[in-house]
């Protein structure tokens, strides 16, 4: 698995030998990504198959490393009801579906995307966070190889930096023009009318839409609603979870302080101060455009559109 | 001068022999903060004139130094107007009066707090930027002294982490208990219900009431009024600009994209990337519930209200 803590300085490689290393990269967002968490924690449980352990107690273990994206939930179900011996092809399938899910969001997303826009982001939807061409950031890739000449502004993404380290990685391999801006003037842009579209990903929809994302993502719903500006959550079904209800349910991963109050080891704060680090934010309904799946473009009313498609296959193939 | 770009890691100061030494450490941010960065340019001037040298090329230098903050052309102009002999003397004044200005926020503001409040704040608006007590953090320190229980969320502010860095450090020094939180995470806090209310300073506020400040304040107020939080503006009346009629024609530095890209001369982002540092944002009038001068404490419709008291002395003595 590529170390994505290093990016975009250092690409370097881990091999995971046990379930074990694979939580432990989950855990420190050496992978990170709703998707891929999912797709590596299948990887890992596969692991723990093949070596003969028991797998309902490595997938405890995997579950516990983050609390918010449910695809990791998904996908480690998936493998366990497999059983030990169809672990392997079952992650497989796992991950091909999600690049096959990519494409498809790609191509619907694109649809919303004209020549000549400006969309922004935020954190890292593209290839590091699905393995795939990615959920929002695919949608750009998409857009871009059409031919339409777009400019994405990129969310720099604090504590971590997901969006000057991951996405504009992404981005500058694709030679798609790009901007980075600290996550408190993507309001003042927006209001200054140069976004066209707002395109992230998502950690857990709720049943009536609401959407877990990266911490920030709020912020960007309440301003495209103020300036009519249409804001997009890009996700494969495996992120909805239908055992949620709505926003208030979701689990809020608060990782620790040090992510804020030091910066490459070097210490920023005064020693005395605390610092909280809630790492996702809940974007209410009434605040998305539209949910784009590989199964659709859902609109409000969300409790509808979505019902309709969990229903569905994962891929329509 | 106190060289803030070190805080809070090393206390060290800088010695100003001439205006031009005065306008690096503006420009450099060594020293900022609206009302300190006028303060600072009257004693600069002083410099040039107790050196004899032409103060209306002086003042061209410091004003040219940042185009926000509207109290380094209205300190530059009332040294200007004084003459050189009695150069030192106004710019003690204009020090002086700030002093008091600051504290009469306090005492206005703090009677807004109530025991047991947590408050938001962004950037630092405290000793730091005016060499009083401080605008918004003044209030909040005077609501302390007072003996209110209260906590305060410090936005860290990016790019610069003047919350993390300087306001953290004078709320460690006064032991009031504080967090920092990155400063997307400060609407989703707003949302949750544990904000009460938000106080901030301005660089420039506008005939209307439309209010400039450190990127980022835009969303705090769309956030604030979403949630019928609160949300106070506090400046001495020198930041009121009776020149602007609304907040479309304050310009808005950008700053070098190093500092984003960059961090402690650690490049952060992809070596071919971009970026985009607008400074400051404006908060329309319309999400201000009120601003506290030391001449009062102004509410809707701030047309009325601001032009009442711009003819008022700067200090009710």
């Amino acid at each position: 698995m590529l170390d994505q803590t290093l990016l975009p300085g250092v690409v370097r490689y881990i091999d995971a030998h046990t379930h074990a290393d694979v939580a432990d990269a989950i855990r420190r967002l050496a992978v990170r990504g709703a998707p891929l968490i999912g797709i590596a924690a299948a990887y890992g449980l596969t692991l723990a198959a093949r070596r003969g352990e028991d797998t309902r107690r490595a997938a405890d273990e995997l579950l516990a490393t983050r609390p918010t994206a449910v695809n990791l939930r998904w996908a480690v179900d998936r493998v366990l009801a497999a059983g030990a011996e169809a672990a392997e092809s079952e992650a497989r399938d796992i991950h091909d579906e999600q690049r096959q899910a990519d494409l498809q969001m790609g191509e619907l997303g694109a649809e919303l995307i004209a020549d000549g826009m400006t969309v922004l982001t935020h954190c890292n939807t593209g290839s590091l966070a699905t393995g795939g061409i990615g959920t929002a950031l695919g949608v750009i890739k998409t857009a871009y190889r059409q031919g339409k000449r777009i400019r994405v502004l990129v969310d720099e993404t604090r504590p971590l930096l997901q969006g000057a380290r991951l996405t504009s990685w992404e981005l500058a391999h694709e030679r798609i023009p790009h901007e980075i801006i600290v996550d408190a003037a993507a309001p003042a842009l927006i209001a200054s009318g140069e976004v066209s579209a707002i395109f992230v990903g998502a950690d857990r929809i709720a049943q009536n839409g609401d959407t877990a994302n990266k911490i920030g993502t709020y912020m960007l719903g309440l301003a495209a609603q103020a300036h009519d500006v249409p804001f997009y959550v890009v996700a494969p079904a495996s992120t909805i979870d239908v055992n949620v209800a709505d926003g208030s349910s979701i689990a809020i991963e608060e990782r620790e302080a040090g992510e804020i109050l030091a910066f490459a080891g070097r210490q920023t704060a005064p020693a005395s101060s605390v610092a909280r680090n809630p790492a996702f934010d809940v974007t209410p309904a009434g605040l998305i455009t539209a949910i784009i799946t590989a199964r659709g473009v859902l609109r409000a009313p969300y409790h509808t559109s979505i019902a309709r498609i969990v229903q569905q296959p994962a891929v329509v193939r």
